[in-house]
């Protein structure tokens, strides 16, 4: 690859900064108002979430934007802090240092650089296939249990009590007892917030539709409810001094730009963030992907999904040398950039300037915030990730499927979302491997009249008790390897006159080592017992890399091109008594 | 079930003790007391190797006979300590307690009853599928690596030095540094010994059929080379008093049967030999179940794997409650049973029997015993088990499964047996995924003259700008949907002009949840680039499963029978026309 490929590859803002008009700059920058307006209260609620001082969230969302805009392929993805890496965050970093410390802010910026590294290695050595791991029901089911443990978490400051615990079991088990000691003033705020934002959500755009403005205008201005919201309570914070009756506030920011400088090295915090940041990296990358690609799909353009792991990496470790924490590529951030009509990722680049300049001159006016106020954004935030259709599309599509949601949904619940979701993967990965260990065996005979073979369960087939033809409708691997050992010692123990075994093979793709290795036993077996073994209908590819082993020198029988071949060659007059027998009605319906 | 099939089903006894007959009997004697003593040497062997007093050896070599006798379906698979799960279960209670302490004996005793009570319950629950997550080069590559670690540790004991370490690698470096410390004495009984036993395996049946032995008869007393080697080198310590000159014995040996006792229940010492006991247990089934089918071909006889794994659970509760260790059926025994002409299992039963009675009368003979000389057998037994050839037979054959097989034997060798199995069965698992997170996709075009659609790579197909056909040669499931996303999402952004894409899924045999969901994503993507999506080809009962979803409504395009019915109704006259097209030669070359 030439450097200048090279560096087209690496540097997907090659292919659109040369081509950057004063019109797009103009679209860019309006673009940039109102996403900066919509982040701010997000990203201080999202900060709070994870344990952090609020103004990490606003640091988050700086440098993160900068970079991928850089090395982004997604023109309309709006990366910072989310919910769901927020939480997993708190997860990770709890039980390595008290919240408010030092130690939790290091442990924070750690885990956004280890987690910004792996994906940025996952990217350069292609490795985006790691994110498959994660099947979609476990995914829905990890997104919708997340939702409702964040929800359950912030019903406290929400009310202005104190809940403690980790896991949404722990949590809604002490909200009854607890009810009792709710400060009124923060709940009238944390509930009036919520009241008012589930309104905003339809009701605002509506209004705004009422008053004259275009369905896009509208649709784009109600979004920004959650500042509507920040700003109202706080002025109502600040008149009615409702901090010294029992309101948690904000209070004091530090004024100013975060400092750029690399987190330092510290081996044993990082290789205890390791698998968290792994974590929070896969479930951030199939979160930004997804969005991503759907995104790019209503305007045919493209996203690299290797690049893309780069620009979420370079984007991390963007967030670690300016004091934040893991960031992605986020659902509701991304849709409002692109349906304000964000035309590159100049917009977010724009919206960083936008952040940070509200860091610099205004988180005095942020004193006042109740707290409340934040967790009513995150609550309405998450709840709209709770998908509890799902489990019922899931169930009547499929039980495996399902099987692996609710293990999901329930592990994450009950004991946290690191154990939910290694549970989720593993069981997914267990279930896969039962059903490709039962691939479908069918005992096949010949057509009457054809030259066709077929199931002998669903069709009037020919079949000699000398052969045993076998049809298998999988790849042979290691899962199932030993399955068609199984298969094979029940037919000739079932046929006690057995002359000829015939595997035939249209649907096998590959054959690995533990399958030659069953193939030779098989072979070496029906050998002992005088049993020939045939093939038929054997690939090309599957072939030529059976010529590498010693299989076809030591195979009793031969590989022949057809099932009927197969037949012909062993009893030539079963074969053409057959084809030339008369043709029965009706077999000929699609086959299993 | 009726009770009857029932009891014939989990008492496989009941279909071979009514025939029982005299001659039957007469035979079984005869076959017993070979294999009573060829087993004597290796009991003692492996209870040593699995750092146990030697009569615990003796112990697992009855009870356990007599219950696979009832309940195995293999007439001629012999139960007993094997090399490989002796060493295993001298890995897996090593960490828990001080070699030679009743601890020891009681976390041995524990891991059988816990490996029994698991095979049980994988039996009951047919579980027996677990067994192939361990793929044939997992296993190939861990059973040479355990073979060459039993053989270093045995080294020491062999030569009369102290090695002290757990794995092959910690052994080997302490053997250059200590080979000053050799005791001659033990070391000219242990050579002496590996010399002999080597020899015996190939020279002794041919010194034996040259004295006019039959062929058979010769071939089996071949075998109690071991047992001539002990009671030569036991004569010479005793009548040299080689037990003054530093040569290590075995000892006052307590006489008389063991006591019958159900462990006690110990719960944290149960969860702590749990893993092992499931490794432990997974690699026995495998190494059993292999040698039963492989013997029960001969005779055409039929072995039922999830009936087995009741057997081997029941024959390691028995080992557990008459104080023994992790038993399973073991290759060398099992072929001399099945060359000494077994023909039912009562051949082990009496085999039992004959062991008892050694342990009754004959416990004193082994005073003198030299421990060399057990370690001479072991290393004669288990270098047999390294097998070099299968990693270039492998390497030849497939990439991924020799980077299994050389992962499985480094770690083992490095690290030990549970790291190199627990790194061996991920990889092969990863490694499958990744493969199958690959899948073939090949854009395809109608092939002039006919109604065939091939890749356009390898054939002069007709193709259309607006219509994308896409066949893909893989099962649709969790570790490929992604990819498909990709696939199409690349072929859109690369054709401007497109505006259908069709989807030919000929070798489908499965959608998952997670390849629905990603179907529907690219329905919807496609759908806001305005190009509707078709299938084509989709067998019958992933269109039955399709139709549980509400994917067909929404999609964009239709479900065609084939891929020119699809273009067809697409584009009547692209269809017609490149049927009605002069057929290009040879381009119908099998398809890859």
């Amino acid at each position: 690859m030439s450097v200048r490929n090279l560096a087209r590859r690496f540097l997907p803002i090659l292919s659109w900064a040369p081509e950057y008009t004063r019109r797009t700059l103009t679209n860019d920058l309006i673009v940039a108002v109102i996403v900066t307006v919509m982040l701010i209260p997000q990203s201080l609620a999202y900060a709070l979430l994870a344990g952090l001082p609020v103004q990490v969230g606003l640091f988050a969302s700086m440098a993160p934007l900068l970079l991928y805009a850089i090395f982004g392929t997604s023109r309309t993805l709006a990366v910072g802090p989310v919910a769901v890496a927020s939480l997993m965050t708190a997860a990770a970093i709890a039980p390595l240092a008290a919240q408010g410390s030092p130690e939790y802010l290091g442990a924070a910026i750690a885990l956004a650089m280890v987690s910004g590294l792996l994906l940025l290695a996952m990217g350069l050595l292609r490795l985006g296939f790691l994110a498959n791991f994660l099947s979609h029901p476990v995914v829905a089911g990890f997104i919708t249990a997340s939702g409702l443990q964040i929800a359950a978490g912030q019903l406290g400051p929400a009310l202005g009590i104190h809940l403690e615990g980790e896991t949404f079991v722990e949590l809604i088990l002490q909200l009854g007892p607890r009810l009792g000691e709710i400060n009124p003033y923060t709940a009238a705020i944390g509930g009036g917030s919520l009241v008012f934002l589930f309104w905003s959500r339809s009701g605002l755009k509506a209004l705004l539709l009422r008053a004259g403005l275009a369905d896009r205008t509208a649709g784009t201005l109600a979004k920004i409810g959650p500042a509507i919201a920040l700003v109202a309570t706080t002025v109502a914070v600040w008149g009615f001094a409702l901090g010294d009756r029992g309101v948690s506030i904000v209070g004091a920011v530090p004024e100013g730009l975060p400092s750029i400088a690399l987190p330092p090295f510290d081996g044993a915090l990082w290789m205890k963030v390791l698998v968290p940041a792994l974590l929070i990296s896969i479930v951030g990358y199939v979160e930004s992907i997804s969005v991503a690609l759907t995104l790019a799909a209503k305007r045919r353009q493209r996203v690299d999904p290797d690049q893309e792991l780069i620009a979420l990496g370079a984007a991390n470790i963007g967030a670690a040398v300016s004091g934040g924490f893991p960031v992605t590529g986020g659902l509701s951030r991304s849709v409002v950039n692109f349906e304000a009509g964000a035309e590159t990722p100049a917009a977010g680049a724009f919206t960083a300037i936008g952040i940070a300049l509200v860091t610099l001159f205004l988180t005095p006016l942020l004193f006042f915030l109740p707290k409340a106020t934040l967790a009513a954004t995150i609550i309405v935030a998450v709840l709209s990730l709770v998908d509890f259709g799902a489990l019922k599309r899931t169930f009547v599509y499929s039980r495996g499927d399902f099987a692996a949601m609710v293990a999901t949904i329930i592990v994450t619940l009950v004991a946290g979302v690191e154990p939910g979701l290694v549970v989720g993967v593993g069981l997914s990965i267990f279930l896969h491997l039962y059903a490709t260990s039962r691939p479908h065996v069918a005992v096949v005979g010949q057509i009457p009249g054809t030259a066709h073979f077929r199931n002998v369960k669903r069709h009037d087939v020919v079949t000699d008790p000398e052969i045993l033809s076998l049809r298998v409708d999988e790849s042979l691997y290691f899962p199932n390897a030993r399955f068609l050992e199984d298969r094979i010692n029940e037919g000739v123990a079932a046929n006690p006159e057995l002359k000829h075994v015939i595997l035939e093979c249209p649907a096998v793709n590959t054959i690995d080592a533990s399958a030659l290795e069953s193939l030779e036993a098989i072979n070496h077996r029906l050998k002992d017992g005088g049993i020939t073994f045939h093939l038929s209908e054997v690939k090309g590819p599957v072939m030529d890399r059976l010529k590498r082993s010693s299989f076809l020198e030591e195979l009793t029988g031969q590989v022949h091109l057809s099932q009927y071949d197969a037949i012909a060659s062993i009893k030539p007059e079963l074969a053409s008594s057959a084809l030339a027998a008369e043709r029965v009605r009706g077999t000929e319906e699609p086959e299993e």
